[in-house]
């Protein structure tokens, strides 16, 4: 069975965005803090096509985050750029360049139809506008078997949780206060079936994984 | 040096207390959650008079945070009862019966003036009317050298935190969500000189203790 992984770092206070993101500030006010704790790695450098790096006991970790996943599915936000329509004559495409670190095909849920975008290394990203239960079935179907990895943002993750269609959701819980942002939780009083099976503690983050009971 | 530290039980979103809390429900709607994984302990049984109980990880966390205490420091909402001035004819009591589980001078920070209440087993209650650096200097002081507990709620924890008063603060994240309730951090982007020392992965709870560094 083909899972729903959610992957998402959060700080104490509960924010995984800060406020006002934009292109200058893709993860909001403060929000870089929450991912100091992977860019010293050599498991996420890598894939970055980035030389050398650390090895600690968040490694295994990011490794079975990336591995068996066929398809990759996210918010417009995360996608980026600017709200509202698509820009006709020259459209956003995305933060990663020519050569996303993804190499699987990427739905991105929005508003805005546009048609499919074709990056280099398998990075093939098509525009869901027809809501989260469509992108799931697309993205299942182009996975091949293999699980589907759900990048964020708050909002997508939020009504995937809701649905009760996360498999699986390792939150990367970072020792740090952001105030304000977006929130992963937002009034919601249950996890939507998913329990804590493992936590690891690692340099500057927590590892919290919970799965479907 | 005597330390203010700070223990207090932390839900996944960030509440520390449900909903409406009342005599009826002193932690509030969910509230009760927060505290399960500590209830079967042998090292929270044995304090409170209660015999048996479990030894697991946690254990030694719960002897740490109950050692070298000479004084407790809580709010009004956390003494409990009610809202506003003391009824004059049958103040409340506290939630503990005629022998707390403090066996050491307790503050309680409150608007209403009144007069200390004496219980048995050494639980003596002042209450503190003049402010959080009052409260903080007469528990010091009666302490004796050894430390002072902040046992919250989360309106005190919050003051002391933003003066930059607490020296230790050890929090125990408790997987679960209450989507609504009181937060220990609401708004504050910064942990006020307090960094992440110690993570511990335990049933039901992580522990995150944080030091001034």
């Amino acid at each position: 069975m083909s899972k729903l992984r959610l992957k998402i770092s959060m700080s104490l206070d509960g924010f995984v965005a800060g406020l006002d993101q934009s292109v200058e500030t893709p993860l909001g006010i403060g929000g870089m803090r929450l991912h100091e704790w992977i860019f010293p790695l050599a498991a996420w450098r890598t894939p970055h096509g980035l030389e050398g790096g650390e090895v600690n006991v968040s490694t295994p970790v990011i490794e079975e985050s990336l591995a068996n996943i066929g398809a990759t599915i996210m918010g417009r936000n995360m996608f980026g750029g600017h709200p509202g329509a698509w820009n006709a004559e020259n459209p956003w495409q995305g933060w990663w360049g020519t050569n996303p670190p993804f190499h699987h095909p990427v739905f991105v849920l929005t508003h805005h139809a546009r048609s499919m975008l074709p990056l280099e290394g398998g990075n093939t990203f098509t525009f869901v506008t027809d809501g989260i239960e469509s992108a799931l079935a697309q993205a299942r179907s182009w996975a091949h078997g293999k699980d589907v990895s759900l990048a964020g943002g708050a909002n997508v993750a939020r009504q995937y949780l809701a649905a009760g269609l996360v498999d699986e959701m390792e939150i990367n819980l970072v020792p740090t206060l952001l105030g304000r942002g977006e929130r992963l939780f937002d009034g919601d009083d249950d996890l939507h079936g998913l329990q804590l099976v493992r936590t690891i503690a690692a340099p500057n983050v927590t590892h919290l994984k919970f799965t479907r009971s």
